[in-house]
């Protein structure tokens, strides 16, 4: 009871790994927005196994079907089901893990849930799970280019373990963030990530890293206090991802080192429009964006699957030792970077559609007129 | 529309810094437990003002009122109207922030967002919202005592600013939190701590810092994949609160420095129940506790008014230097530790709740028959 | 957890007939909206006790009291909360109702449900609790005059047990509504259903009756297929008031004796816009406003409460001979017509700002481009 | 936005008449429970046209399939998609129709509302929508069947315009309510009924009626004041059902006419237990079930497709002779019985799981203590 995200824009995703497939029924989708499967696809492309030698070696197409919601091309308001049916399902990969809990994974938890588990492949934890939320995504992404088409969102990889990319001063393209198969936009930081990565993976070893998503053209106003603020949702959404472990906006953690005097954002004016000279902010205020850039870091730590022997028990309580079989990546960052674009997308698309409805229904005649 | 929290458990806030009062309302709240004002009291008064020299001089008694829900001494199931009056508003202190916009504050997003604003002491956005979540979280925590009387909320001032407690092995007490104002369990790194808010406050400045929250007790099973994970959902509530940039779980963002070898958490078998051998996981497993205890940290930037003047601009756009003259804390910190254990009290009777209308309905018989 | 209404002007009430007080929480309404506690009061007047000599003589001031949401006359997209203090409880009238469970009411039920319940004057289930939605009501009334200053909601009664106004062709008028103590706007059938209730009331018993509710200067388009259909909110909205039995829009019930060439409403063009010739539909067509008038008819039971004696049993199964004693209406009737109205208000100001959100926020020129 | 049914036990349901397919995707689900398609195939099979001779000649298998969440046969706990594919599509029928407004019909409000439609045979507006609502609710019945095995679901065409069918004192079965084609139990009145929708169809026209419900074996504490009392949900839920004008519970519109000391329903103890002597509350009291047998009545206008030719406009405005030339149902009351018995066991499912979350998670030792 926790597989729905948004209120006005509100996605349920539904599948499992092994299942007949994965997908996700939109509701509240505006009306008339051109859309087909051909605008969702590269998204999950973007997301699948298979890109490069730093990813799983798997081949799933992840097809996408548009089966209801649109209509001679656009979007009709009524409810937008997307599903992509699961195809290369090895099973029998996983025979070894019916009984067994692999260390970090949700094996046990799902157990001491739900009493059972479709263990085949994660079952529903598994980040194939994560289909439904980049083709809705993909979806919002849609909308808003027409809603609000100064809005971009770029995620990168910004860091692997130790190697951490210099600050990217420009607005790095999506050109940019892909001439690279790890996602990170500064050519020098991200061979040094690559190699890591495939060292990794050579050792049968994983790594984690961090993840930047900026925000652009966004107008101030997006956020509803006090406790659905746009960094409390975005927060919500960042760690609703699978293996993320944190979450900081604008000066986040380091912010804390520093004085109130030298955190504050002094207010100015830059063509004849009021605007925060300085940034630390990370473009929220008071749970509200200011129409500065919205930024903020996901940490991801390493990919629970390894190859590596380790020790485990089995539902009987009797050690294992326990060495992943099934195919898997090193590094989950590269394709967790459409993940936080999608999830991104979800948030300022609701949080757009909750202000226009509250805020932008009564006349402006009505403030300038007391 | 974003003054609601929680799907079963459900607090709605409400109330301005200088309005007539501040409250909520809790729907949802099982019957039959013993709740009166008195429990709720002291809740309050660890999160008022006026607590010590470290904090703002204001004296606000915060008294609540319990209007409905409760009968006898017992909750009846229907709807907790809380209600704490203010009553030491001086409006006058606030004129000069009608048309200006102080640095960082919600200033101008309330009037972006909404045309215009109650500017009176923060009007919504002051820290004084949060009595209402103290008080609904007041009311979880004596709920929490019935239905998992195992558990055990404890959150504490674990830096401010560079200056860092020790790892604290032990589940500090209440008492250990509350023996130094500054509400950091370390003796020696407490002093350090209320000596640097000291000297901010005689510099007219502030700081920020970073709590710990820590959680034991708690049953396996609490969490909603995919969305409401335990951890989205802690960290939607941490970003909730004032003044708030960062979240993390587990090992957070310093996790993602390990390899997964390192970072994995065995599971082994205590007394006969399958746990985790380590905790780098936080307690939590694809987004459901494992029984282990819950640790999180939630970073505060610092305060942003301060009495140091700084320039800003007001509502025509022109230029203006601006210098608090209301009451204020140099550090938000000591008092936001009753504001996290609150918001984690909802976040895990919520949680509680939910797990229970679906996976604990069903006869336990329906497993063992198949 | 029973206790909100509406998605996006989302109102909570609170309260028991012999607590504190009783009131609501509107989370959601739009800024800007001028509103003061005068605006509602009248709106409680109607609906409280002591108004004529066919209701209960209970003196209930029922005044409101505004805590939060409102600053400088106007709303200001924060909560709105609402409070009216209980200031008449009798509450040694119901000590003999601790234990006894009245035929028809509600103290079985809420013992089965909570375990144990506010006996004093029906507690949460007493018709007091009404007062919540009224005052939400009026202030959505507010709203709706700045939005749609077209649309019109009248409710009346239309007849008593038996006793039938004849088809009111124009739409009333309040005055005429009002003119009659029984708020019936036909004078001649006003007076038989005065003399019916007050002979009701003489005789110790209770009567009930039938309300119709219209709604003209509706735009086109509202309602949400496929559940959230403008007449099942409106069903819900009605058969949540206490006492109500029935509802039926358009049509209704009647309407099953005609063939569909009989019902069906043609389409013509009048003044160069596409409207119904007929309106058998009640103004809804697929779940949607048509333009055309909205009505609708709500069911009211005779009163539980009755000063004959009854038989009944006790907590301990012990029967008992019961007669009331506390003050109790003859007719719930004249005093539901502004309840009606109010929920009416929230039903169609919520799915205005529902269809605000995803229909209006794109351009008309998406369309007009394709 | 408003696709979605449910709170715990949370529906979704997509798709148009002549899109891809249809279906549900239900969140909530208790984990644990048996489920194969062949469990729900029935469902939609009594719903399906070309039963009889009275409904419409399409042919639609209607095969749904389930795309994840059971797992070894038994629901898992998290989302249970359906699909069932449209096959039988003959857009072609429907081509006259994409700018003409057919009377009764969604075709203009959906236009009004989303500014273009997919007008292929009703598109959304279709009574195909109702497969994702029948085969959720078969899956809720098969909750229910292991969480309330008692509880019994049975409608029934009570009515066909003026033809009713006296009243059936006992609970019907399933084979006499499926013994003729019309769903009615009485034979004679069946035989009359199927005459004279026989009558209709060959004269082109159409007839609505009346279908009763009837729930026995609830427990008593199922409903959730203020709002979403049993009876308010039921009612919401019946007036989402397409054609449907009414709605009433116990004795309803009747019910005005009588007396409070005739209408109340006095409690009496039967073996120990406290019950209604008397159902005319019909089964509910305070909006919470009082453990007597819930039964309520749901009217349907004739349907709006006919084949005699009807006046009406289209875009331009231009009056057109319009004659149905698809295949449709004289008579939708024998299909609309599954689909109420459907919505019917999602309400009950779903407050069952509110009831239970609230008030069944505290152990009863706390009342007892007291």
């Amino acid at each position: 009871m926790g597989n729905s995200f948004g209120q006005l824009f509100r996605v349920t995703t539904f599948g499992e790994s092994h299942g007949a497939g994965v997908g996700a029924v939109i509701d509240g989708c505006p009306p008339g927005v051109p859309l087909a499967a051909a605008d969702i696809q590269p998204w999950l492309d973007r997301r699948r196994p298979g890109q490069s030698a730093l990813a799983t070696p798997r081949d799933e197409a992840d097809a996408v079907e548009i089966l209801s919601g649109v209509f001679d091309g656009r979007t009709t308001g009524t409810p937008i089901a997307l599903l992509a049916r699961n195809n290369n399902a090895r099973s029998g990969d996983y025979d070894n893990l019916r009984d067994t809990y692999r260390p970090s994974h949700a094996d046990f938890t799902y157990d001491a849930k739900y009493g059972f588990r479709d263990y085949r492949g994660g079952g529903r934890a598994s980040a194939r799970e994560t289909i439904g939320r980049v083709a809705a995504g993909a979806v919002a992404a849609k909308v808003l280019a027409v809603l609000l088409p100064a809005l971009e969102i770029r995620a990168y990889v910004e860091s692997v373990q130790d190697i951490a990319m210099p600050p990217h001063d420009t607005f790095p393209t999506l050109a940019e963030v892909d001439a690279s198969p790890v996602r990170c936009p500064d050519p020098a930081a991200a061979a040094l990530m690559a190699a890591r990565i495939a060292a990794a993976r050579d050792a049968g070893d994983s790594v984690g890293g961090v993840i930047r998503c900026r925000v652009r053209g966004a107008p101030a106003g997006l956020g509803e206090p006090v406790f659905d603020r746009l960094e409390a949702d975005l927060a919500k959404a960042m760690l609703s991802i699978p293996a993320s472990k944190g979450f900081e906006i604008g000066s986040g953690f380091a912010g804390v080192l520093l004085a109130g005097s030298a955190h504050n954002d002094a207010f100015v004016v830059h063509d004849g429009k009021v605007c925060a000279e300085t940034n630390r902010s990370g473009g929220v205020q008071g749970g509200i964006s200011n129409g500065a850039e919205v930024f903020f870091r996901t940490a991801f730590k390493p990919v629970a699957t390894i190859s590596l022997p380790q020790r485990t028990v089995d539902k009987s309580g009797a050690e294992v030792l326990l060495a992943a079989r099934g195919r898997h990546d090193p590094c989950v960052l590269p394709r967790a970077v459409p993940i936080i674009e999608a999830m991104t997308a979800l948030v300022f698309l609701d949080h757009f559609l909750r202000d226009h409805a509250q805020n932008h229904s009564t006349s402006s005649a009505l403030f300038s007129a007391t």
